[in-house]
């Protein structure tokens, strides 16, 4: 259930904004022993199907992705905090169910499904996060559904995929996807889950990551 | 149809981003008259529903209002540019049906949702902007059906409500989705609504204005 390997939070993360340097992996087994006991735990879950499709018959989309826009205005993976006496799992198929309405009985999240955790030391926090293949299908019916849930226009204001492409410009698509607001450290998950389910090369995150740099920098 | 009253684009403008000052209001008979018609047009319209629900029980929602995620990583209203032959709201009819699967039969844009014409003279650019209420019921049928669209993830990739309260640290909620990356001047077409169509006081607009480009001062 640990990433042991060290498949690239760090070059992510040393291209990313400074505070997400605070952000450390650490192994699964290790964040839920009694160390960290007294941290504020929190699960979230990427759903995920491969998309082949072209976008205006020139970008290739890859893989439609569930994000959403939150009560708070800001984008990020459903989920939310571990509740005492859930695990980490528990926590995320809960959310999951209130959040995007999702069918537990087809879909539910299980440890296979783990894919890193991250620690704050300072906020005190482990972010738990995990990824869930499903076909393009399920997929479309994962998100419309998502429309219905108990919590949507009061805490989940929309379901939203990312651009996996980047356009002519060099900034369209992904990199200014990227220079949008993110909830916690949503973003360089989601870049972890890019590389590491082998949906878009590193040396793309890494030329999309700077891409959005540069824009950011421009505009001040 | 035009917008004769000075509705206050001017005071948001004043606050917001530096680009934005370029965009200036004009009435909607000059904009289609001879003078700019080798201008580039576009029609973007805002479908909305008052709902007075309270988010966490705190927090007054106020409205639905239907933005979207585009296919180039930003937010913005449906819509899009006036093809020759077309005026902005036969344009605007066709794009809401292609990018958001609206019933024209049902819910068709008249001349009486005009709500306010933005010229870009740098940009050569005639931005028209109308708003339609519908009940909250077909709001969200509108939205729903949204996700069959044509167009959906290839063109549009998600529906998304703006989120219309601030919360408790004066940034979470309205301030922080303005902080997100809009297209053209949706942003404040956004605002000259809220206002416009009494869902926000000018006051209120003013502050979360402030609080965001606060926020983005103290992240530079």
């Amino acid at each position: 259930m640990a990433s042991t390997d060290n498949c690239g939070f760090s070059d992510i993360e040393s291209q990313s904004s400074k505070t997400l340097l605070e952000y450390e992996e650490i192994l699964f087994q290790e964040s839920v022993s009694e160390k960290f006991k007294n941290f504020t735990h929190a699960a979230h879950g990427m759903l995920y199907a491969l998309d082949d499709r072209l976008v205006f018959g020139m970008f290739r989309q890859r893989a439609a992705i569930l994000m959403q826009l939150r009560f708070d205005g800001i984008l990020g993976f459903p989920g939310g905090l571990v509740d005492p006496g859930e695990n980490p799992m528990e926590a995320l198929n809960r959310e999951m169910e209130e959040e995007i309405n999702l069918d537990l009985t087809q879909h539910p999240f299980t440890n296979d499904n783990h894919l890193v955790t991250f620690l704050h030391h300072k906020k005190q926090l482990v972010l738990h996060f995990f990824t869930k293949e499903v076909s393009l299908d399920q997929f479309k019916n994962i998100e419309l559904k998502s429309l219905n849930a108990k919590e949507y226009g009061l805490e989940c204001f929309g379901s939203i995929r990312p651009p996996l492409f980047t356009m002519e410009d060099g900034f369209k698509g992904l990199p200014a996807f990227l220079s949008n607001q993110f909830a916690g450290n949503s973003r360089e998950q989601l870049l972890y889950a890019l590389k590491s389910r082998n949906i878009i090369t590193s040396e793309e995150i890494a030329t999309c990551v700077e891409s959005m740099k540069r824009h950011v920098e421009n505009n001040r």
